[in-house]
């Protein structure tokens, strides 16, 4: 048997997490399925929950292949359903197709993206089906990322002309997702106000063009958080902060700008649904927000996969197409570090890629 | 012109909320309307918002006819759209018709019941199409609070089966609106877990039958709660409270059943989507919560009227039947005080309803 390295995260019955290479069994393809050498593949904060869990990566130590981190009596009911498990890690990727079960052996050679889990890993087996071929010419690292951002960020257009609104809210806009979803909307006319936490960050995005730019750490945030709604009549956002008070924040301003048209006073607030939907946790601190917005309001949870689910197969392999035709462009990434399998959980490492900051964004080579 | 008194809340452009009778010209009935002696009309916690607006009622002064109180400045700005109206105040109530318009004429000496805000008054005109006739026999007091609390009640259920959930959970439970709900819930079938604040207010509910009863002051509040999650497969709540941690607690027990399920761990939470809807605010401090639940989730307003406009006429109609067959068993209130228009309006009085107390209900009668 031949083995490979695998990235397994483990927490164990007495509070520990092990983050460390294991050696597994070689996976092979079967009929219909590739088995891609794993090139690059990106550390993305959806990917953060899985990797460290409810460990206190404040308290790092090395171990053999990896690191372990205590995991505080408070964080130990939430993971019970995985204590004892060994879980392979890596949500997407991309890499080279070396072997393929039959039916799918025409693909041998080409690069493809994955998604599903197990990619920090030296080869993963997937579906021919479910990963995207690559452009001719394109890199490994252009195609590490085409999944969880680009649909992600062309989900967040989709669901808004779902749910009937017409123009969105982004919080961490300068991210790399935030920055596709820029070119998204300016190449399909809907308004956009770019959340960011920095100057740096406001700049860049002018940089791209947006025209929405609104910097939450500036002493008038609200204040022009307000003016923007009322230019866009944004009354849907999504949030990949999730803690703090910036979600009630966005909800607060909505109602501001709508209560500002014509009217006048309704006492339990305007009837116009204003929608926040929180994808991330950049921020782990609990959320908090006064309930000034009247009644109709929502804030929820938001997740690609079922999303995607609802919106249909047709829908789903449209916007595949859409990311596979504008890799280079709409949908590039851009990387601050890249590491290598055992040089993604060294103590150094860890604590860069956990702080989840704007900016420095981790990309995985295994070799 | 004859005049009646009228209760008007104001909030002056100064900062100054004003809480008094006014001296208004008494309403004629139109074609198709009918004017009513008010005899009974409750406080709400739905009415306090408007009484009070975001003034500091710890500072209330006795005015001529009522009360001053400030409004701190950070309240001003959610105040801007009703600064130097007089506004009405009463969401419904009961009384007898004194006079009718054309086509109304035969209702003249009957006992209705009304909602549509200005019933803290003498008199008020609505359409006779929009009153809810009362039984023969029944009492104004009766009759009082035949809206408010029952529709609501009412309108949870079928949220319920609008949105596919089997069980409800319900916070401030033992409430007016929460002993109609155990009656609903009884006499529908549906698993209904209560949420109380004090062991004697469990004890009014064990009285009534009600099955799943929860102490959120008992130490281990948060067990019991995800066993009676467990047990009735409840992923819906309605919270009266609003603030605090109530919203998430609950939202993390419903979780922690469905993790419970055999299917094992699913790193971003189980897929069910758990939904709370806040529909009152008995605690204005903010709304906190962790995020420890999954991604399938919702937090939201709810409120009466846009819902029943969603479940269509028919069904408005075939529920204010429901109240009037059960207006003295299922849809039986009970109140603690009784003022009169001036009464209402006493510092003592507004120190009162305004503290929202389970179990501690105004009832206006103007005469």
């Amino acid at each position: 048997m031949t083995t490979m390295r695998q990235l397994q995260s483990t927490i164990t019955p007495e509070g520990e997490l092990i983050l460390a290479l294991a050696e597994v069994p070689e996976p092979e393809a079967g009929p219909g399925e590739i088995k891609l050498r794993i090139e690059a593949a990106p550390i993305n904060p959806s990917d953060i929950g899985l990797l460290t869990g409810a460990a206190d990566v404040s308290q790092v130590s090395a171990v053999a292949g990896g690191i372990s981190a205590p995991v505080p009596a408070a964080g130990m009911r939430a993971m019970a359903a995985r204590v004892g498990q060994s879980m392979p890690c890596g949500n997407e990727g991309a890499g080279i197709i070396v072997a393929a079960g039959a039916g799918a052996e025409h693909l041998i050679g080409r690069r493809a993206a994955i998604i599903g889990g197990a990619t920090y890993a030296d080869f993963r087996v997937v579906k021919a089906d479910d990963a995207l071929l690559l452009p001719d010419g394109a890199t490994a690292e252009q195609g590490a990322s085409c999944f969880v951002n680009p649909l992600t960020a062309l989900g967040f257009v989709e669901t808004m002309r779902a749910e009937g609104h017409s123009a969105i809210i982004h919080t961490a806009a300068a991210s790399n997702l935030g920055q596709m979803l820029v070119k998204i909307c300016a190449a399909d006319g809907v308004p956009l106000v770019n959340i960011v936490r920095s100057a740096e960050q406001a700049a860049l995005l002018a940089g791209l063009g947006a025209t929405h730019i609104i910097d939450s750490t500036a002493p008038d945030f609200m204040a022009n958080l307000i003016a923007a709604c009322k230019q866009t009549g944004a009354t849907l956002a999504f949030d990949a902060i999730g803690g703090g008070q910036l979600a009630g924040q966005i909800l607060t301003a909505m109602e501001a700008a709508i209560n500002a048209r014509p009217g006048g006073y309704s006492r339990y607030g305007s009837e116009v649904l204003k929608q926040v939907y929180i994808y991330g946790g950049l921020d782990i601190a609990p959320t908090v927000f006064n309930r000034g917005f009247g009644m109709a309001w929502a804030m929820g949870g938001w997740l690609l996969f079922p999303r995607m689910r609802v919106f249909g197969p047709e829908k789903f392999a449209a916007l595949k197409q859409r990311v596979a035709a504008e890799l280079t462009t709409t949908f590039a990434s851009h990387y601050s570090h890249r590491v290598s399998l055992a040089g993604m959980v060294t103590p150094e490492a860890v604590a860069g890629w956990y702080a989840r900051r704007t900016g420095q964004k981790y990309l995985v080579m295994p070799d």
